[in-house]
């Protein structure tokens, strides 16, 4: 049997770009981190060493930049949507284009002064192939507890369960969410801003019986409110608290005091989708 | 020459307690990293392995939940507080305490429900030792962008100096401060937000010649408004935002295009202090 | 359009076991990370909150503490298949059992003292399913340099392109790298050595022209000298190792002085499959 | 009260150098993280912006790529005092220089390839001031467990204690060790080779009572071999091993399957000093 090339893909990771748009005094801010893959004709470059179809990965980060003083860089959508189509119909020997963006948020003490946010990441993935364009929207790193409205029971037992079951528990989590856009052209900043609230909303309005339950109507609050949105996926981390057992000291501990802990961490991870949307077009998260 | 056995101490460090305080239906969250040190008579457990004079770390960490439980948490200042003088009141081998605290902040979404903030995290660390109390207060990870009024030009310029002079460039930092107290009995929860506020309001208003200029206005800030501080002390990395280079693609680059640079950092650090301020009682950060 | 539950699973993340095995005073030492995923029968947990089809992750914990005791733990691809088949086998409404272990080694010191490696972390996946059973093994951590033998010219140029030619480069990576067995029974310890040993090879013996070249050299060379191999995947970071402009100081660097870049880096990813060899019956990495 | 200018600094911080030096096909690889800290007269600089006195920070990255040509790279403590000697000698402004050095081993492959190795960063910190010119060396990440010879007993019990004492655990550390060199010249290889040889050599060797026996004993061993160290810091994370409770299932667990934890851990710290030795003239570590 002899050994094949198989799928294969190159880029350019982590490229950090910060824009600065002057209206006078007033600035704006704009942070992201791209990273770019490219997949076409590749096979003399891995057989035999043969460069001729590989545009540089330098190329690819010195596109960034200077695109993002050509074309100027507002909502992460669209400034991937723009570098993707530019590599696929630039360079005939590229098949297929995948240009990621972390966005950081900052927010504003003055009119040229700024404060980052820390609380979470606004992503976007854009793949450009034969088969079509693609947007994935999303935010990672968005972490939610609620104290109350939470149990957990009734669920299997074998013979290594010790787990009791309870109807009053912390549940905690970072979200990652991502959220696949049926088309390709949708206000983009609104259509973060009200996914972003629906998580939120439901995060907080579900009384949860488990975190499978949130995470589904978390999916679900998304595709109800954003018609724009054809599938959501959830990785949910249970971010458990312990109840602190303080009984040698004499103590109660009605829900009061825990312990967070670091790991093992339960994953709960799901797809919630619109009946009969658009099939994906490019293999995305998870 | 003998070998002798010289300054040491031991304890439990990063203990992670989650505090709920509920109000009927309305729940308070606190959320901390607790860290204790130990110092006082060591020497037979460093010398023959004689732990007659060594609480387990265990112990701290047992009495961390337990305290949270009996006297509730609300301002770190006052729980380290507490917890280093039980350790130092209550074992008489026990010469000295430092208990240190991250503590993490949550915005509310609902009576119950959370969203953590990451844009900053609040410090404390408390010592108690024969000498007196100390009480230093912080703020880390806080990071920040002046995009307009910063320059950096006049310096010295040796043989391997290639760096341009420069009167407009991005000022950014993420903000390491600790301030030290005069006393142990303030309004804790008043003085670090007006602390904070200090120390945003002259980072945004300082119109900077250099990195230095800005710590030094920015202790200078928390002196002038916070009678009860004695001394600031301030680490700030010049995180680097360099000029994208356009030229070759025929664009030009008025300071609006940068690329964000991890390493290598400038990294400044000093101190402001209040004259004849009380000196300090124990040695603390940098 | 309704809106309808998608692929889902769940489970425990980052289990850490240490297990040693007593052999008189001599001890050997395992340490793992587990991760345990399962599908099957999970839609009344996410729409209604039953948990009647929920094996808590709690347990799945536990039942490897437990199994570490009852089996003991030798090859992780092993304890993989042991733990994946139990949930299967065990459980009814579980479907699909996804078993991934990251391997810490240590080197000895003594009988029962060890100093642990950071050279490499050992990976394995196991995929239990209707469509089969499937073993990933894999390495990842792995960073490598070649200061000699590295040229990267003859590449695509457009009109953003300013990279200039090289003939003598550093390439550096942190091999990111995966095999999928093409059956689930086979000397694991040998095959792992092996397989190290012929990405090592080569990665050393390539004269290079591109790291795309070097990674299929590398998947190649797993794939002929280990015939239980049907799938290589390679994640190839390249380490950029940027020449150091001396000029300004009357110096020449002539390929001896380097700054070495975090951010922004390459990244090759590609496959190099057996021709002929059965399909995967699980989605697996890349 | 005024407000005064304290003690400050300023450098740069994490300049990444890699250094190849070729002998013929036979390469040789330097890799260190290079920080630089400078003290002097830096009160215009912070009070009104007169940047007269500052040297940028770009001049001391450029240095530290300059000097790496001119005068080659060998043992870390070499190249930090050449470097922290040019900054004060040079300099008039400039008081006191510290140059930090983290220094990453590589193992060879072949003549010109090379594998990283994790097991231990190497350190040193060089600070040139008035009072004298200071060598400390040291050593960060190296990992190591005992499982054998490790008690812990006879310990203070109070109110708050649950620990029960036992006479059979994992010890294991991640160790953080410096040491202050009596003077600043010496052979740097032969003098960090036989520290670290008598690190291990007193971990394995030592049946320990505790982990301040354990540190102690590391120290005096680094003090009785090597007579041109004056002085041994240690911190010790206790990384803690939980012994599973595998009870309901039936099985005992005769010190086999551990939980490794991760947060909270104990952490020891300590000073081991050659009684008469001289003294420290710069603060340093711990």
């Amino acid at each position: 049997m002899g050994i094949v090339l198989g799928p294969n893909r190159y880029g350019k990771a982590e490229i950090r770009l910060v824009r600065v748009h002057r209206d006078g005094d007033t600035h704006g801010l704009v942070d992201f981190n791209v990273s770019i893959a490219l997949s076409g004709e590749l096979a003399a470059a891995h057989l035999v060493g043969d460069n001729s179809g590989v545009l540089p990965t330098d190329t690819m980060k010195n596109t960034v930049y200077a695109f993002a003083k050509e074309h100027g860089v507002g909502e992460p959508e669209v400034f991937a949507l723009l570098l993707a189509r530019h590599f696929v119909g630039s360079q005939p020997q590229v098949h297929g284009a995948k240009v990621s963006i972390e966005s950081f948020a900052w927010d504003r003490l003055g009119p040229h002064s700024f404060r980052k946010r820390g609380d979470h990441i606004r992503t976007t993935v854009v793949s450009v192939t034969a088969a079509g364009t693609q947007v994935v929207s999303g935010v990672t790193g968005l972490t939610l507890l609620n104290s109350a409205d939470s149990e957990f029971h009734g669920f299997v037992q074998d013979g290594y369960t010790t787990l009791p079951p309870t109807t009053d528990r912390i549940l905690a989590t970072a979200v990652d969410a991502r959220w696949r856009h049926a088309g390709d052209d949708t206000d983009w900043a609104a259509s973060f801003e009200g996914s972003l609230a629906a998580l939120l909303e439901a995060f907080v309005g579900t009384y949860s019986y488990s975190l499978q339950q949130t995470l589904y109507a978390m999916g679900a609050g998304v595709l109800g409110s954003r018609p724009e949105v054809a599938e959501v996926r959830l990785a949910l981390p249970n971010k458990h608290h312990y109840l602190a057992d303080l009984s040698p000291f004499g103590l109660d501990n009605p829900n009061e005091v825990f312990i967070a802990g670091d790991r093992p961490y339960g994953l709960i991870e799901g797809t919630v989708a619109r009946d009969g949307a658009p099939a994906a077009t490019a293999e995305w998260w998870l």
